[in-house]
């Protein structure tokens, strides 16, 4: 029979989640019944919205149950199938969390081809972080020539890919990100117009003197201190794709007053802006094909760009996720399983 | 030469308009120059957007400036034209302000057909506050049979025909006012399905109770307690056409703590809300004359039904208009100028 070593929520962190909020533990996994694969974990992809699994507060997803295994995108190795579709050996996309082994519908996998791209790309820059930047930017954001689009976390998989995107579509971007080291990588990697780095005094300004003219999209994935010189910004019909709030997910109370809620609906009101939250799986079904076909050979000839943090070893997993909640990492966040 | 008697800014607000912000006077007015016509103003409309244009921030509109009378839509009659077009005697739809007569140019003036409809319903129903609700629910709120729509300030012009419109579109509506009158009248004139008053201790349940299955469509036009209560009863995919907040216009400082604005944002990603801002301008040039084919003959007909607040007398406007931010009025608000 076989077994997987996995990491199952202990408790739901208070604040950034500790190691005791965790239990790492081999169980026995069940015999594969029609339709299903027996999986062994080669990478396993860390992503911000984990951490709303982790809680029991009401959000787009359930959380995950107290001694179930953590959840997230694999690429894995195939070991048996009982579906003639995948073949033992395969390499493919699928959903096994965080753990070594798993046995899934096949129904839920995708089979990569290693030829056409690093098989580790599914889960970054053409899995769910690049479509996210996609599916925002073409269905929110909706960039134009000569506009100005600003994205925060912009070395990350989604907010490099949305900067790319706006380049592409003839806009200027702008990325923010945290330190010197990610701020140069964003104009000399990832083709930026301008970056600045969040953790500077003069953070606001220097966002006023890269958009002269203001800012036309907000790519939204962090929120904070970001979002707070971003608003008085946004141009008339400015546009706020609304993807996630890194900077809050640890937040254990709200901050301190006054309360700016009604300021922030009153320039909604008063600039016409659109804000709107979206989940990838929102457009997966019908744009996910459209995103493949025109982002896939991008990234084989180059002119789409990506970074990847890969950390060695699955019990480097929960150290990685902290990181990845406080701008450690530098590009999409992937844990190197043992098997790799 | 003519002369009009006008209401004039003479101080910019803090808080609730005084009868010393303003300065009442008599003044010349200039001689018609071609393509100008000189009106006498049967009714002026009092609208809460106008409280943005008493304040020198930044908004949609510039502000009025100290010492110019205040703006807003007007119905009058024409004395005399430089325009064949415009004849002595028609009732025309124009931009005069808070004054007994005005020289405006003929291009921004509609003719009037009394025999239609009253020549008052071209500042309500008709007007700027029906075709607001119209533009906001047919581009931003959307709704679908069977989807609950909420509005407050629902005995007002753009209230009252946002539930009417909802109803149109088999929606369910639930209207919100303040006091027994304008609560029992949401459900008895306007066909409201349910009307639940915002002064009530127990509001939030009764809205909950109004709106079982949560709600699809928030028609914001207040803010402050009313959204306090709606934002966490927003389902998945909900839309929220922002067009006023008119609660908050007097207010001079923002309220105190928690800051909420990070929890409106979560809220917004959450339930992958819309939180679209809006002025009618926006969609007038190209969905006015749909709005007027449409909603005439319904207006027209009975089937779509109104309620107008007609104050008599120019000397009532400041008290009025002070009226109308704290909801004192019951339907659309206008002075009757005298001479109508």
């Amino acid at each position: 029979m076989a077994t997987t070593t996995r990491i199952a929520l202990a408790e739901r962190p208070i604040g950034e989640p500790k190691d005791s909020d965790f239990r790492i533990e081999t169980v026995d996994l069940p015999e594969l019944e029609p339709g299903q694969a027996l999986l062994e974990t080669l990478y396993l992809s860390l992503d911000p919205y984990m951490r709303g699994r982790m809680s029991a507060a009401k959000s787009y997803a359930k959380p995950v149950e107290i001694g179930q295994p953590m959840v997230g995108a694999t690429v894995s190795r195939v070991l048996a199938s009982t579906d003639d579709a995948i073949t033992v050996g395969d390499v493919v996309l699928g959903y096994g969390g965080w753990q070594t082994h798993s046995v899934e519908p096949t129904s839920y996998l995708r089979v990569l081809d290693p030829l056409q791209a690093p098989v580790t790309t599914a889960l970054g820059v053409l899995g769910m972080p690049g479509f996210t930047a996609y599916a925002g930017m073409r269905n929110i954001g909706q960039p134009k020539p000569g506009e100005a689009v600003v994205v925060a976390a912009a070395t990350g998989p989604v907010g490099s890919m949305v900067g790319q995107l706006a380049k592409l579509a003839g806009a200027r971007a702008v990325g923010v990100a945290g330190g010197a080291q990610k701020v140069a990588m964003l104009t000399d990697e990832f083709g930026f117009d301008a970056a600045i780095d969040h953790r500077a005094d003069d953070f606001a300004e220097q966002l006023g003197a890269a958009t002269p003219d203001g800012i036309d999209v907000y790519f939204e994935n962090v929120g904070g201190m970001v979002f707070d010189a971003v608003l008085p910004r946004m141009n008339l019909y400015g546009r706020i794709p609304l993807c996630g709030l890194v900077s809050g997910y640890n937040a254990t109370a709200l901050p301190d007053g006054p309360d700016r809620m009604g300021l922030l609906m009153g320039r909604i009101l008063t600039s016409s802006l659109l804000v709107r939250g979206f989940i990838q799986s929102e457009f997966a079904p019908t744009q996910m094909a459209d995103f493949l076909s025109d982002i896939g050979p991008k990234v084989a000839d180059g002119s789409i760009r990506y970074r990847e943090d890969i950390v060695d070893g699955f019990d480097q997993t929960i150290d990685a996720f902290r990181g990845l909640l406080t701008g450690r990492n530098v590009g999409k966040l992937i844990v190197k399983v043992t098997g790799a």
